[in-house]
């Protein structure tokens, strides 16, 4: 027997008892006479004592050879602590050690196993199976298991099935792109890894399994933004005879479900906006409000004055920052820098002081006066003491700056509050979303969406306006889910693929196994999914999906550690009917 | 609102009640002035009465419109029926119907969606969203759920985390073999698709994880035998500081939780035998022991007689079949033809009828008496009214062909009661089997298993004799889980691979990460894999792992329904700079 409690368990009304414990030693403090040793397993830290008088001196020796992450195996008696550490559940005692074991030696480790460490990130990818052993990750991990069993437990309650689609399907050039598997019996056929498991979720649906749930794994070969995976993990969902809103409710009943479970945060009914307005108001689709700084928009009183840069402008949009009336004139220039940075691509600000005293001071003061300021005051909801930032240009690139802005501002005020959770429905997308360089339309949230009521002859004349029964679930700014209500009519899917650009061919050789299963009875059906890395990335009050995932690929889709992807050998290849064909 | 109820809800409590339903039609029973359908869901089925006189001719045509598998939604008044129907919940009640909205059409499907259907087997994979809305199918998908969710749930109740582990892995020939994934972004390089999460698991040990638990995908590249598939899923476990001891407790805990919460059956401790006995005892390292058939072996009683073919033959081997002594001449001839066929490959088959009345009665009457015949009948535990079956030859050949016929005739007299569960734990596994083919030898279990203490220096001389320290749980004569203590030590680790044909630097190439990790503290650790395709199959009482899956493929690896795998276009593949290299 290894251990006969963790290292996380003993109290002080175990004192007396003899215990036996492993797990690896997390620091030696060596006072000559006495020895006392940190013993870490996965529930905690012990602490060891060895003691010349009250043991002996060979095991002395023996503690005082022990390195760092060394696992070692103790026999000894529970006793109260000398001076107790009230920090840790265990520090009311210590293990008075009569018998030491070295289960196995280890090397210093490249960083140090603690809460804060000294390591980089890439060295501590290479050793990832170090970097779990430090709490933040560790407890990362566990409760990304809890979220993950309490998703199950809540749907399973709610009547859902957890079915597995296959991993091993059919490429298709929709959408971001497919990973694909060369097939060895199938000769130059190749499966592909799904992106999601859609089609498959909604033939489940034709078979009549109601309520479908899956936490699995989907992929997406394309390239890796700061914080994308190429596999990622869906909670992905589908009913069968519903309508919008009762998606809406079970999906927002779990989410509620999961803040009050995990983080003990209890909250009302979600708010709902529609994609318009959240793109007028917060100029993003997936918008925080977790605080305010609404975006006003000042057209009708800040245009038609002498101003040329406001009036050449389609659209003049501002915020108010709450207190920021205080900045000083390097403060604010800093900010102007911000917005004029690339990435963000102002070509400047203007702003509008709102003092304490009811006064106001601009960046125009030339052009407008205290009256017109004060308009600006109302229309931006500015309270004295707020400083109004106004951005113009044309208007879905101004209100993309300044939702970054604003985003910015928010972050160095410090109202991103991590602790704190606003959910928020953003509902009524477009179908169809125009892709600026080839001219073509695409399916915003993916061609098996259905129109909403009554807009399908919108589609011939103004593609662009239609509406869809889509909506994302935001949470503190991320979107964490999104569905629609789905196309159950094979002629209604033929318009759709139609519109998309298919050929009657294309459609047919891609998804007529989907609009042959629509004629045998198709329910009326849609469906959500959750990106579970995120959620639990934000339920977990961090931004990194990567902190929440045990073994991570890094932005060139690599596994450092055990260095994959890797050449594989020709006769492999040869077996696959496979050559490379590589760039000189 | 779809529905206010679902169709295997309403009771006759529920009478003179306002309904709404939808489903799908099962079927329309035409009375000229009353129609009477069958409304089904995934709950049950609802009887629904359409009548002239109580609502109206237009709906009683629009009832008579209706065909096979319509979605449909009505509107009614549940009231008691005439005629009872006791087999179904819903028997006692009906709606009549004031409104019906045709939801979709259908096409007749290819075959009927009843319990015993009309299709074959390729059809209703090719449709297998029609296949699903039959009861058997449906109800096993269903099945699968609840086994998946007690498994979590008992897992989780123990402390085990289930952590992901990354599908995009590193090829390596161990084994099976991979499917990979060519990488865009990195050229000419290939991810594999897991086999399993070995490698990972053990890392997550020497991070520290503890308990380690996951149900998840793993894919083989292989010839497909009758009832295997290229994806399957595992219950993937892993435990640290343990010794084979804890880890047959946790998961025969496991299994019994299963027995109990899935089927009410009840187990007291599993028996446990090595894999030396298994074979000797029934040919087989996953013996059936639901029914008993021991092998008997017969060298000392049968041999050094005028009977050549056994005084010839290293192993001489017989099982008592109960109460077959009353087969004919004819039955029993078709039983040696039955060992004598190709997949059998006995070359013959002595029996002796051990008749009620005490005498026997063989086939090699002329070299052996009745007293002769009476030792035949102890060593394999015959009874009166029992036939001694025999084979005789090489003894591993003959051990199988015996387990064999032993397996067919217990089908044949029912003794395979799928509602009876006899777990099994084979035990003492060896370490390594020799290829005869290559004349090397691999390892049985995997190359991280660990010899039992102190075996490690019979590698070198013995290798074939060294015993593991691998388990294999069998239920009801399949091979439900295995697993093993493994290496932890890199040295250790190292000895393996050399022995297995390794060379250092293929060693390092392939698994340098694992041995690196073993270097930085890795804790003893073991565990154990569940096939959950096979584990549903046998707690379902069925043999077949393809009825347990929602989208199964065939014996090519194909997905029928979906036409997978398949050609990918040229673009595709530059972008992976792969180029195909087909035989002419």
């Amino acid at each position: 027997m290894y251990r006969s409690h963790s290292c996380g368990e003993l109290r002080a009304t175990n004192n007396n008892q003899e215990v036996i414990l492993s797990g690896w030693v997390q620091k030696v403090r060596d006072k000559g006479f006495v020895i006392w040793a940190d013993l870490r397993d996965r529930y905690g830290i012990t602490q060891l004592i060895f003691d010349e008088e009250r043991t002996s001196k060979a095991l002395l020796e023996q503690a005082r050879s022990l390195g760092r992450e060394f696992v070692i195996q103790i026999k000894g008696t529970v006793i109260e602590r000398a001076s107790k550490n009230s920090n840790i559940p265990t520090g009311d005692i210590e293990i008075l050690v009569k018998e030491l074991t070295v289960l196995n030696k280890a090397l210093v480790p490249p960083f140090t196993i603690e809460d804060k460490t000294d390591g980089g990130e890439d060295i501590r990818m290479k050793y990832r199976y170090l970097d779990i052993r430090r709490n933040p990750v560790k407890n990362n991990l566990i409760f990304r298991h809890k979220v993950a069993m309490e998703v199950r437990k809540f749907l399973s309650d709610e009547g859902f099935i957890e079915v597995e689609t296959p991993y091993l399907i059919k490429s298709t050039p929709e959408g971001a792109r497919d990973f694909v598997v060369p097939s060895r019996m199938n000769e130059g056929q190749f499966y592909a890894l799904p992106q999601s498991p859609q089609t498959f979720k909604q033939l489940l649906m034709v078979g009549g399994m109601d309520k479908y749930f899956q936490i699995v794994k989907c992929f997406r070969d394309e390239d890796l933004r700061a914080d994308r995976q190429p596999e990622f993990t869906q909670i992905d969902c589908e009913m069968a005879f519903v309508e919008q809103e009762d998606i809406l409710n079970i999906f927002e009943n779990l989410t509620k479900y999961l803040l009050k479970e995990v983080k003990g945060f209890e909250i009302d009914s979600f708010p709902r906006m529609t994609y318009d307005d959240a793109m007028r108001t917060y100029g993003n689709d997936k918008p925080d409000i977790r605080f305010d700084m609404k975006f006003g928009e000042l057209n009708n009183v800040a245009q038609h004055k002498e101003f040329g840069i406001f009036n050449d402008a389609e659209l003049v949009v501002g915020i108010a920052v709450p207190g920021a009336a205080t900045y000083t004139r390097k403060e604010i220039d800093a900010l102007i820098d911000w917005v004029r940075r690339p990435q963000v691509g102002a070509k400047g600000m203007v702003y509008a002081k709102y003092n304490e005293d009811g006064s106001f001071k601009s960046s125009v003061d030339k052009f407008y006066d205290q009256e017109d300021l004060a308009k600006w005051a109302e229309v931006t909801n500015a309270k004295p003491g707020d400083l109004i930032c106004v951005l113009s240009g044309d208007a879905n690139k101004t209100r993309t700056q300044l939702s970054a802005l604003r985003m910015e501002l928010a972050e160095r005020l410090g109202l991103r509050n991590p602790e704190e959770f606003a959910p928020l429905w953003v509902i009524d997308f477009p179908l169809l979303e125009l892709d600026e360089e080839t001219g073509h339309y695409h399916a915003m949230h993916h061609p098996f969406t259905s129109p909403k009521p009554g807009q399908l002859e919108l589609l011939d004349t103004d593609p662009g306006a239609v509406k869809a029964n889509a909506y994302d679930l935001v949470l503190n700014g991320n979107e964490i889910g999104g569905g629609s209500i789905r196309i159950h009519d094979k002629d209604m899917q033929a318009t759709m693929f139609k519109h998309l650009g298919f050929t009657p061919e294309e459609a047919k050789a891609q998804f007529g196994f989907l609009m042959d299963a629509f004629q045998y009875g198709a329910p009326p059906h849609g469906g959500l999914a959750f990106g579970l890395d995120r959620l639990v990335a934000i339920l977990g009050g961090q931004e990194t999906i990567r902190d929440f995932i045990a073994f991570p690929k890094n932005n060139s889709g690599r596994d450092v550690m055990i260095d994959a992807p890797a050449k594989i050998d020709e006769v492999q290849l040869k077996e696959l009917h496979l050559k490379l064909d590589l760039k000189a």
